[in-house]
């Protein structure tokens, strides 16, 4: 489909590309056609508010058009009472506009989508390297004239003879191969064997070399690392965020782009396969090799990727009974998927629990064992789903519980992704009320107040949830935010920062001088509700494993994933995200489902472990469960210190109130790294 | 579990199979009991009717029963609304009737599971209809909020439950569809498995269709036939010229030109692919389907067509030892081919016997079977290379022999492929050597002589195997040709078509008026060489297997493949080209390879036949045999009637001299067309 000459132009600022669009696209897809990605978590419904841009009016000689505001679709209702609502002005919601004419738009920091920071380590856990595939040498009778059998037929007798292999079946890629290597070699020949039974890769001579590939498919980032199969070693690791981020931010905008476009569901599959051959390519270059030297790989992913990488439409997922297309584990060829390896490569993607508890919490499993343990540990992966598993060597059961996005930095009016800019670290003096805050990207901690002067990598876009999760917690012990979530009136009293509109309270995290976009950062009454919400769906779900578990205590805790990395247990303890536990039982693990990805890849006997946890481990099903409400409504309010919390007030009472030092948390720059080397 | 002696005695016509049953059994399991499948898809749900069978009422005292329709279960309310619906009358549905009593029950032949077919080849063979894939109908417990299982577990269990399928695997395509095809169907769909382990497709509610492709690769001609896998019946043949022509007219050829080009065997594979696609396209479209109907295939062809199917280098098999790349038989997803059928559909390759006996000789023994006769049977495939086979139910040799392309025209000054314009039928009045022609393409004979007036449709082009072969013997026995193969000087002086350039003679066939070139044909002194070295070097290989065998003559011939069906055995056995046997033993069976394909697709245990006889046929290497030398000097000159050739006489007295009509091989305007229908 060609653009006519007289379709509109659109200029976007700052990266200053430029083309024609099609009249009555809307901005976000004008612009993503012109390889400009505007933040969009919604999906278009004009309800998250990440795609503000501004409308530049005048004549642009340079770019040759008249830009107006006229040359857009006009303001609708919905857009009208969203932006009335979140006091926004002068701009509009790039999703909800659409192009009528020549138009010089300019994205705003904060509207830009962009790479994000991500974890690039892992843990220790001793793991015997045995793969699923192996490398043997053979010598094969030569080709004679009396003997009429094929080069194949030769190779297993051989296989046979010299290493007991029968019943051997071969990929076509090696059949291709096989008279010539077998010639060149002289009739030696390495061969690269899938569970001892299928001939992948025929090389002449002795040759050493088996490479593998462990991919952990997050709904934000996809890490994948590449691993010599030999050594266990971890060669390469490379990351990139999700490119289905472009089609929804989370779960459930992807599934909803999966039922509203005709080809969604393909086109997201088709992004993430691509984005995995090119984290492959990635990794293999770093380690001076190519994809093709990848002859097995090992997926996980929750489950909504998961069906996404199989290209199976997620819908099912989004509504009950969240029926699977299929929880047992997959064996495929690679090329089935479209992933671009070896032509002969494998992969094995791990099994699922139930409709919401995913291959990736299974690998979190892997990796951290619980059911080896004696005690009662408690594994969460937060998310836009919480997974979740409690319990020892007897019981371990999980559950999955719908936290909502808040946490990821949505739904919080300042919210974003972690992403350089972010504020990720919070201190309130509980007296001045002053803040003090960390900026993804820049080291030192920034003083409040409006006289400082900050360079640009100091300046704030946003709030990730590390960042709100601190700062709710230090206005509760600040005194700002009382126990049951509300802004506490004679606060603003004691400072200008916090001020009231009616009833509903806001704090002013920064000032217009100290944020990208030079307007204020708050944190309102309706964020701290968020967060209530979305600490009381995890902390209920938690209950509800500990009522069926019949234990009042958890022993330790395991935080996975990258927000478990970067929150401070601390706070998430006194806000009431995670039940009672001595501070040093709380432990983050980064990307356990990397971790356990890792595992399965190194060692054959772990993928059938993870196939039996898969089923051993009970599944609560939280939407049915009739606690799951009350425990949910007890929640909502932030803890004190009672039978209940037994440690809270030591948990209090360990962190002098005018600390402003970094908690116990990781921080972005020296994580916890902890690698399976 | 025995059967107590007063359970009712149940008949099963025509098979004729009786025994007790137990009482309240249904009449398809009581019979499936005395193996006698009744058809059914739906497995019992009064549904597809498929089941119906004939209660014979009155006394059988042949079979010592009294039969009556009171010794079923009375017709039921679903089983009545069901015939009636469908005008079904005097007819039980066997999945609904209970048995109560002694029966004798006729199965018609539509409701027989196994239908059988009979192949009409040289002996008339029963198939029985029991192809590699089936279609079953199940009802699949629907998804349910506290059951976290996939729906592919589900479907699973309903297999395993309602058709003792267990261990199932599931290909992508049926498992991207399974979750809308099982809402679609309200939880009843129509799975398609092969070798009842790996599900193809899930269809919505209940389906009926299975289809298959029978494909002969051969160095020439492609020829498909589109099967109903339930019927055995042939919906739709359809032939093309093999693309790969272009890159080298005969086998060898095509060995240099993939040795000599970089791409040269990808693009010959590319070409065979894209062939088989073309046929399987036109073939569906007349038989109303698409490709995608296509579940399952099976391909045939020589060494080096099989080779370069699979995208093998042949450059092995163009020379000592003439190694294989793979000699046994193969199992394939037909994607991992480029074959464009439906995404699951598998392609099945049958095994070959040696470096240039291969899978379409296999298929041509599975057709004419001589390993089921008592007779010493010979089996001849014409080609680049001869293929054949000789021996009976005690041991059958086979062999290949380097006839050269002579037979295919090539080599012959004015040789050409069979093809409109060739002259494909040659006789020659001996006493005024006047020829008289037939031209394919042109129905009635062509009168020599410088005076006719042709239309264009009977000026020919040049000659073809057949025709070359006629002409030769037809010079023989006019005396032009001597037996030794020298043109006779003396017989320049009986007609000014013999001309003489030194000792060097020659026949003028066509005028320079009768040819569309406007250029004569003739057959020169080294055609004829050409010609006896083809025919000694076919002769000299079953002289081999005669030796090897210890026989000094066969009982029967059977001459296989398009060139067998156009040349006239009468000719044949003049010029010696096959061993003495009586004309009416000897049989042209067409295009027996595609039968033999055909009978493999219809009979899964037809595949592990073929395996077998490829194992258990012995192979003669004629390459290596001293004798064969001997043999092929010995065999250059024409035979004349002795003790090796007693029939000779009797062949030569059987045909007048100057007879001018078509002797007993086909015509390519009536061919010997033999179906298995």
């Amino acid at each position: 489909m060609g653009f006519e000459h007289d379709d509109p132009l659109l200029v976007l600022m700052p990266s200053g590309r430029r083309g024609r669009v099609p009249t009555g696209a809307s901005l976000l897809e004008a612009a993503r056609g012109l390889g400009v990605e505007i933040e969009s978590i919604c999906g278009g419904r004009q309800t998250c508010g990440k795609c503000q841009v501004v409308v530049e009016s005048g004549r642009f000689p340079k770019h040759g058009i008249d830009s107006s505001e006229d040359h857009l679709s006009a303001v609708g209702e919905v857009e009208r009472e969203y932006c009335e609502a979140h006091g926004i002005r002068g701009r509009r919601l790039a999703c909800a506009a659409q192009v009528t004419g020549d138009l010089l738009i300019s994205v705003p920091e904060e509207s830009q989508a962009r790479k994000q920071i991500i974890a690039k380590a892992a843990t220790d856990r001793v793991i015997t390297v045995d793969p699923a595939i192996r490398q043997v040498y053979v010598e094969v009778a030569p080709a004679k004239i009396d003997d009429p059998r094929g080069d194949w037929q030769r190779l297993q007798t051989a296989l046979a003879d010299q290493w007991k292999l029968t019943d051997r079946s071969i990929e076509m890629e090696p059949l291709r191969n096989l008279q010539r290597a077998l010639r060149k070699g002289r009739w030696a020949v390495t061969v690269t064997l899938w569970q001892n039974r299928l001939v992948q890769r025929v090389e002449p001579g002795y040759v050493e070399g088996i490479h593998g590939l462990a991919v952990d498919i997050g709904s934000t980032t996809v890490v994948a690392h590449l691993c010599d199969l030999r050594t266990g070693a971890v060669l390469a690791t490379e990351s990139m965020m999700n490119p289905q981020v472009r089609y929804g931010e989370d779960l459930m905008s992807r599934v909803s782009y999966g039922m509203s476009e005709p080809q969604g569901v393909e086109r997201m599959h088709r992004a993430i396969v691509r984005a995995v051959n090119e984290l492959a390519e990635q990794a293999t270059r770093r380690a001076g090799l190519t994809p093709a030297a990848i002859l097995d790989a090992v997926l996980v992913g929750n489950t909504i990727m998961q069906h996404l990488l199989l290209g199976i439409d997620p819908v099912e997922l989004g509504g009950t009974p969240f029926a699977l297309a299929t929880s047992d584990p997959l064996d495929l060829a690679a090329r089935d998927l479209g992933l671009e390896f070896h032509p002969s490569a494998r992969v094995h993607i791990l099994p699922c629990i139930a409709g919401h508890v995913g291959a990736d919490h299974v690998a979190v499993l892997l990796a951290e064992a619980p059911h080896q343990q004696d005690e009662q540990r408690l594994v969460i992966d937060v998310g836009t789903n919480a997974e979740m598993s409690l319990g020892g060597r007897e019981k371990v059961l999980c559950a999955s519980s719908p936290t909502g996005p808040a946490f990821e930095g949505a739904q919080i009016t300042h919210g974003q992704r972690a992403a350089p800019g972010a504020i990720e670290r919070v201190r309130i003096d509980p007296v001045s009320l002053e803040p003090r805050t960390r900026v993804i990207g820049h080291e030192a901690w920034i003083e409040g107040g409006p006289d400082a002067e900050l360079p640009d990598s100091a300046k704030a876009t946003g709030i990730c949830g590390s960042g709100i999760i601190e700062v709710v917690a230090e206005l509760f012990l600040a005194g700002v935010v009382r126990p049951d979530g509300r802004f506490e009136e004679t606060a603003a009293e004691r400072s200008p920062r916090v001020r009231f509109a009616g009833r509903s309270g806001e704090y002013l995290l920064a000032e217009a001088g100290h944020t990208a976009g030079g307007t204020p950062i708050v944190v309102t009454q309706s964020d701290v509700r968020a967060i209530q919400l979305a600490k009381a769906a995890l902390y209920a779900g938690i209950k509800l494993l500990m009522q069926h578990q019949a234990i009042a205590r958890v022993d330790a805790i395991t935080l996975a994933g990258a927000f478990g990395s970067y929150i401070d247990p601390q706070h998430a303890m006194i806000l009431g995200m995670i039940p009672d536990c001595t501070l040093e039982r709380v432990q983050a693990v980064g990307n356990a489902a990397g971790d356990g990805a890792r595992i399965a890849l190194l060692n054959v006997g772990q993928r059938a472990e993870a196939e039996r946890l898969a089923r051993w481990a009970q599944h609560v099903q939280t939407a049915t469960e009739p606690n799951f409400q009350d425990e949910f409504v007890g929640a909502i309010a932030f803890p004190h210190a009672s039978d209940e919390f037994p440690h809270l007030e030591e948990v209090l009472s360990s962190r002098p109130p005018s600390s402003l030092t970094a908690g116990a948390g990781g921080t972005r720059g020296r994580r916890s790294s902890r690698s399976l080397s």
